[in-house]
C-alpha cells in the first residue's frame, strides 16, 4: 500500500514531509524515508521503523535542507523487507539528482525487465519503483518530461508516483486512479500526499485529487498538467472500507462518510431484530458500528477496549497461555455485554483469525447472543494491485459458504454488505471502482 | 500514581508480571521494572520506558528466575526523574532478599525521616518507598512480619504496596483504600494488582479488593489476613473519572459503568437543547459520551481521531507551525460537524490548555454552536495522594469562574458534572470516597 | 583495581573528570561513571563500558554541573557485575549531598556488617564502598570531618577514597598506602587521582602522593592535612609490575624506571647465553624486554605485533578454530623469529593458559630456541587487597614446580625475576611494599 | 585504501571473512561488509563502523549462509560517506546474484560514464567500484567471463577486484599491480585477501600474489588463471612505508623487514651524533626506529606510550585545552626523555600538524636536543591511486624546504630518507614502484 508526499519550493520542506508522513503512518509501518533537494545536492534519510523512531534525532531532520521533498512510508508486505527497498530510491543521473516515490504496484514487468538487462541493466532492488527509473533512463527524448513521459506510458498497474529532478517534481498516477493521489497549496508551495489528513495536519489547503491518466511537471514554480492517458477510473475501493484515514478525502469523498453509510445499509440489508446493543471491533469500524446503529433499534455501545500501547517488538508469551495475540490488543467490558443480545460490526474478513479469537474472548463476558455484521461484501480474491491479501486459500470466504463461517466462528449469525449495498454507499457510477477483491472482475487480464 | 503487580508462586512468575504491567501501561509509562526470586537470589530488570521497550529483549524475561515477582509501572512526575527511583527497590537484608513495589504518597515523612537519619540511615533514592524499607530494618521484633507490621503503622497517606521478603509476599493498603489493589487467583497461586484489567489479560480469576488498613502475609503457598488498622474508606474518585481503565473493577465497581453515569447524570443536570450530535475527546471520555448521549436528544458521533503513532521523541516543529502538539494528536471529521450544533464530552479539565487548542481545531469544521460538557466537577485543590495536578495557579477551575472559562475557551456553554451527581453516580454512601480535588475536603491535615 | 579521581573546585570539574578517567581507563573498564555538585545538587551518571562510550553523548557532560567531580573506573572482578555497584555511589544525607569512590578492598567487614545491620541499615549495592557511608551515618559526632574520621577508622584493608558532602571534599588512604593515590594542582583547584597520568593528560602539576593513614578535608578553596593513623607503608608491588601505566609515577616513582629495572636485574640474574633476539608480549612488557636487552647480548627486537581492534563483543569463532583467542590478538613477525635463539619477555604469569598458546603460535615461526624470562617471580598467593587473582588451584606457580612450568609451556628454558631482585628496583627499604601475592607473607591476618 | 577478502568453497566461509576482514581492520575503519552465496541467495551485512561493532550480534555471521563470500573494509576518504558506498555491492543480474568488492581508484572514468549514461545507465553509488557492474553488464559475450574480461579491460587505474557470480569467483588485479592482493589455501578452499595476515589469523596457507594483469576465475571448485593485459609492475611503495601491518607479506616482501631496512640506512645516511636514545612515533614507526637504533650509537627505547582506547566518539574538551587531540593518544615516559640528546623516529609527514603537537608535548619532558628523522622520503605530489592524502597546498613538504620544515617544528634538526635509500630497502629494480607521492612520476597521466 504505502504512503507517499511531496512538498514543492517550502523553506520547511522536511518537516512538512516528516508531518506528512507522521499523518500517513497508517498507511505503512514497515519503514520510512525522506529525500530534499537544496538546489545542488540530495539529502536523505530512510530506515526501518516508524516516523517518529527514525526521525528521533532532529539533527536527521535539520540535515535535510532545501526546498523541495519527497517522503515515503513503506507498507509490511510479505516479500522483500530489505532495508534497500525502503524509498525515497535516490539515484545520480548524468549530472542531476534523481529520486521517487512510488505507492502501488506495477504488472507487466516480466518483458521489461527481460528488455532492459538485455540492454545492460542492473536492479538493485526488488521493488517495481526501480523500473520507473530504468526505463526513464533508457528512454528516447532530451528533455526530464519527454523521457518521463515515455518511461510511464509503458507500464501498466496501479502507480501513484512522485518524481524529483533537480528543482523540478513530476507527479502522476496510473490511468484507473487505482490508489488515492491528492493537491494541497500551502503558502507558496504544494503537497501531494496520498490522502488529504497529511495537508490537515500540516495546514495546507486541499486542491483536489490527481486525475487518472494526468502527469503534473513542476517547474520555475509553477504548474503545467498533461494528460498522458486516457481516464478509465477504476478506484480501490477497499480504501474506503479499510485503508484509509476516516478523517481523509479520498477519490473526492469522506472515507468516514462512507463508512457511516456502509454501517446504515448493512443495517438495512441484514437487521438483527431485538438486538440490545451494537458495538464495533476499534479502531477501524468505529465509524461503520455508528452507522448500523442510526438504522438499528440497538444502542451504539464501546463493548471492547483497544490497548494502544502494544509495540512491535512485543514478546509474546509461551504457548499454554493461547489466544493472547488478541488479548493483548482487546478486552470486553463485561457489563456492557453480559445477557445482552450483542452486534458486532466488524469492516471486513480476510482469514478470520483474529475475528474468531475475538469472539471467543467476548463469549466470555456472557452475551445472550452474538450477531456478526460486516460492512464489506466477503473478500474472495487476491488483489494485484498492492493489497497484501493472503492467497485465496487462506481467504475464509473464499473456501466456506455463509453458513460455514457462522459455524467456524461459532455465532448465531453473520451477514456481509452486499456488492450493490457498498457501490450505492460510494455515491458515484458502479462502473468507477475496482471491486475485483470481492468480485473477481479484474481490470484487466494479469500476466 | 503508578501501577504495581505481585505474582505470589507461579512458575511464569515473571512473564505473567510482564503482562500485568503491559494491561497496566496507563498508570505509568516513565519507567517499569520487575524483581523475581528463585528460592535463593533476586533477580531484577529496570528502566525507563514503556514495558514492551523495557523487556524488548526476551533474554530480560529469561533473566528473571523464580516463582515470585513484583512489577512496577512508573507515572511521570514532576519531580525526579531519576532512574534511581524506578522500582521494584531490592535490598539485601541481612542473609535475606528484600524488595518492594509501591503506589500511592505518604504524608507525615518529615519527622520519619529526621528521625531515621538521627539513627544513620542514608537514602538513595527520593521516592517515598525507600521509608517502608528503613522502617522496616530498624523496627523491633524478630520476624518478617513483626518488623513490616510495625514499618507500616508509622507511615500515614496513600499506600498499596507489596514486599517480597525471599519467598514470602506481604501485601498492604493504607485504612482509606485511597488507590485500589485487587487480588486474583491463577493456578496454584496468587496475583495482586492494581486494577483487574491485569488479571483479564492473563487469565486469572478475580476474587476482592485488598480492604483498607488490611495486611495479606502469603508464606508457604497459604495465605492469612490480618487488619492492621480500623478501616475508613476514602478511595480516589478520580481514579473512576480518569485514571483508571473502563474495562477494569476498582472499588468493587466496573470503571466503565461509573464512566456512563457520569454521562448520563450530566445530561440531565446539564442538557444542551436541540444539539444535533455529541462526540467524546477520545478515548477517555468515549464512554462518559456515550452515556451523555442516551439521555439526550444528540446522536453520539466520533468527531475527532485520536492518532496512536505519536511516540515520547516525537520532534516538535518550529514555532510557526501552531497548536501543532493537539493536531498531531487529534483531527476533526468535518462532515459530521459542520453547521451543527454540538456538545464535546470531556472526562475533565486542569490546565484547559488542551481544550483550547482542540476548540480552536474543532471551530475550523464549521459547526454552528459548541458546548462543552464535563464528566467530573471542577478540579480546584491540588492532590497529596498521588495525582499529579499542577499547582492551583495552574488549575483553571480555582482561577476562573465558570464564565470566565466558557470566554476563555471561546465556546457557547461550558458545564461541569456537579459533585453530588458524581458522587450518585458510584453507588455507595457519600463518605467513602475522597472528593479534595474538587471539594478541598481532604482526608486529615496535611504537614 | 579501579581508578579515581577527585576534581575540586574547578569550573571544568567534569571534564576534567572525564579525561581522567579517559586516562585511567586501564584500572578498569568494566563501567565508569562521575558526580558532580553545583553548589545545590549532585549530578550524575554511570554505566557499564568503556568512558568514550559512556559518555558519547556530549549532552551527558554539560549535564554534569558544577565545580567538583568525583569519577570512577570500576574493574571487572569475577564477582558482582550489577549495575548498581558501579561508582560514585551517591546519597541524600539529611539535608546535603554525599558521593564516594573508593579503590580497594576493606577486610573486616563481617562484624561490621552485623552490627549495622542490627542497627537498622540496608545494603543496597554489594560493594565495599557502602560500607564506609553506612558508618559514616552511624557515626558519633556533628561534623563531617568528625564523622567521616570516625568512620574511616573502623575499617581495615586498602582504601583510597575520595567523598564529597555538599562542596567539601575528603580525601583518604590506608595506613599501608596498598593502592597508590596522588595529588595535583590545576588552575585554582585540586586534582586526585589514581594515577600521575591523568594529571599530565589535563595538564595539572603533580604535588605528591597521599600519605597513608593521611585524610585531607578541603573546605573553603583550602586544604588541611591530619593523620588518622600511624603509617606503615605496604605498598602493592603488583602495582609496578603490571597494574599501572608505565608513565605514571606512583609510590613516588616512575613505572616505566621500575619496569626497566626489572628488566636489567632479570637479564643479570637469569641470562640466556648466546640469545640472539629479545622480544616482549606487548604492550604490558615492553619496558622489561628494554631493560632485559640492555644488559644482554640479545637484540631487542619487535616479535610480536598486537592488534587493538579488539572489543568486547568480538564474536568468537567455532571450536574447530582453536587457539583463536590468542591470534586475535597478536600476530608474529616470522621474518624477525625464523631461525633464532629468542628470548620473550613477559610481565608475569597468572594460570599461564595465554603464554602457553602464545609459545605454541610463536613456534610456528620457527625460531631456534625459546627462552622465557619474567619480570616478576612467580605469583602463588591470593591477594585480598583488590587484585583479581584466581583461586591457588588456577594459579599455575601455586601448582608446579620451574621444571613444571617449562615442560607445560614446551619451552627451552623459564626464570623468574627473584624477590630480592624486584624489591632491590623499586629503590626503598623492602618492609615498605606488600610482596603478599609471591612471598605469602600478608599484611595481616585474614578473617 | 581498503581492504578486501573472498573465500572459495569453504563451510565456515562467513566466519572466515569476518576474521578476515578483522585482521584488515587497519585497511579502514570507517565501515565494513561480507555478502555470502549459498547456492541459491546472497545474504549481505553491511553498516558504518568497525568489524566487532558492525558484526557485534551472533545472529548477523548466523544469517550469512553459504560457502562463499566477499568482504571488505572501508577506508574513510575525504568524499562521500555515505552508507550507500560500503562494500561489497550486491546486485541481482537477469536471474543471477552478483556482487563485488574493490580496492584502488579508477583514473579514466569520465569518458566512460558518459557511454554508459547515454545507454540509459543509472549509478546508485559514488564509487568507483559501481562501474564494474555497469561496464560488465552492458559488455558483449554470453558468458560471465566473456563479460567480466570486456569489462575490466576498460578500466584503468589501481583495481584489486573480487567479483562472485552465483557459485564463480573473479579475481583480477591491475597491469601495475598497484594494491596488493594475495592469494590462499584452506582446507579445500581458497582465501584473496589484501595482505596476507589474514591467512595467518584463518591458518591459511599462503601460495602467491595474484600477478599484475592477471584473472583468476574459480569455478567448480577449480582455478583458471589468464593474463589479461601485459604485467608492467609499479606496485605502490606507501603500502611498505605505511598503510600495510608490518606482519604481513606484500608484494612479495615482508613490511617489517622492508620498514627495519628504512631504518638502517636512514641512520646510515643522516646519523645523529652523540644521540643518547632513539625512541618512535608508536606504533606504525616502531620497526623503523628498531632499525634505525641497529645502525646507530643511540639506544633503542620507548619515549611516548600510545593509549588504545581513543574511540570515535570521543567528546573533545573546550577550546582552552589546546593540543588535547594529540595528549589523547600519546604521553611521554619523562625519566626516559628528560635531559638527553633524542632522536625520535615516524614512518612519514603528510600536513605536519600532529608531529608539530607532538614535538611541543615531547618538549616538556626536558630533552637536551630534539632530531626528527623520518623513515621515507618528502610526501609533496597527490596520488591518484587511492592514497587519501590532502591537496599539495596542505602538504607541508610541498610547501616549504627542509630548513622550514625544522623552524616550523622547532627541532634541532629533521632528515628524510632518500628516494633512492627508499628504493634500495625494498630489494627489486626501481622501476617496479610507484614513487610518485615522493617524486610526482606518475605511472601514466591523469585526465
Amino acid at each position: 500500500m504505502c504512503g507517499i508526499v511531496g512538498i514543492y519550493n517550502h523553506q520547511e520542506a522536511a518537516t512538512l514531509a516528516y508531518l506528512s508522513l507522521y499523518a500517513l503512518q497508517h498507511r505503512g509501518q514497515e519503514g520510512c524515508g525522506i529525500v530534499t533537494f537544496d538546489g545542488e545536492n540530495n539529502y536523505w534519510e530512510k530506515d526501518k521503523g516508524l516516523v517518529p523512531d527514525v526521525f528521533a534525532d532532529k539533527s536527521k531532520l535539520d540535515f535535510l535542507k532545501g526546498n523541495y521533498a519527497l517522503g515515503h512510508n513503506r507498507y509490511s508486505t510479505h516479500g522483500d523487507k530489505s532495508r534497500k527497498n525502503i524509498q525515497p530510491l535516490v539515484f545520480n543521473y548524468k549530472d542531476s539528482k534523481l529520486s521517487i516515490v512510488h505507492n502501488g504496484n506495477l504488472v507487466n514487468l516480466e518483458k521489461i525487465k527481460k528488455e532492459l538487462e538485455d540492454k545492460g541493466t542492473i536492479f538493485q532492488t526488488t521493488s517495481d519503483t526501480e523500473y520507473f527509473i530504468h526505463l526513464f533512463a533508457h528512454a528516447r527524448g532530451d528533455s526530464f518530461e519527454e523521457k518521463a513521459l515515455a518511461a510511464i506510458k509503458q507500464v501498466r498497474g496501479a502507480f501513484s508516483i512522485i518524481m524529483m529532478y533537480n528543482e523540478k517534481m513530476l507527479v502522476a498516477r496510473d490511468c484507473h486512479g487505482i490508489r488515492p493521489l491528492c493537491m494541497g497549496k500551502i503558502d507558496e508551495g504544494y503537497i501531494f500526499s496520498s490522502e488529504t489528513c497529511a495537508m490537515d495536519l500540516i495546514g495546507a489547503d486541499y486542491l483536489r485529487e490527481i486525475e487518472p491518466g494526468e502527469m503534473l511537471i513542476l517547474e520555475n514554480g509553477s504548474l503545467k498538467s498533461l494528460q498522458f492517458d486516457k481516464p478509465e477510473p477504476k478506484h480501490c475501493i477497499f480504501e474506503y472500507v479499510y485503508f484509509s484515514r476516516p478523517d481523509s478525502i479520498i477519490f473526492g469523498q469522506s472515507v468516514d462518510k462512507s463508512r457511516r453509510k456502509f454501517g446504515k445499509i448493512l443495517a438495512m440489508e441484514s437487521p438483527v431484530a431485538d438486538a440490545d446493543i451494537v458495538f464495533s471491533v476499534p479502531d477501524s469500524s468505529n465509524t461503520t458500528a455508528i452507522g448500523f446503529s442510526q438504522r438499528s433499534e440497538a444502542r451504539y455501545e464501546i463493548g471492547l477496549i483497544r490497548n494502544h500501547y502494544i509495540g512491535r517488538s512485543f514478546i509474546h508469551p509461551s504457548q499454554n497461555m493461547r489466544d493472547m495475540a488478541v488479548k493483548l490488543k482487546f478486552n470486553t467490558i463485561d457489563g456492557v455485554i453480559k445477557d445482552k443480545k450483542i452486534v458486532i460490526v466488524d469492516d471486513s474478513i480476510v482469514r478470520g483469525t483474529t475475528l474468531k479469537k475475538l469472539v471467543k474472548l467476548v463469549k466470555k463476558a456472557g452475551p445472550r447472543e452474538i450477531h456478526i455484521r460486516i460492512g464489506s461484501p466477503p473478500v474472495k480474491y487476491p488483489c494485484y494491485y498492492g493489497m497484501d491479501f493472503p492467497s485465496q486459500e487462506e481467504l475464509i470466504a473464499n473456501q466456506k459458504t455463509l453458513a460455514e463461517i457462522r459455524e467456524h466462528l461459532k455465532v448465531d449469525s453473520i451477514e456481509y454488505l452486499s456488492v450493490q449495498g457498498l457501490l450505492d454507499a460510494v455515491d458515484k457510477p458502479d462502473c468507477q471502482y475496482c471491486t475485483a477483491c470481492f468480485t473477481g472482475d479484474y481490470i484487466e487480464k494479469i500476466q
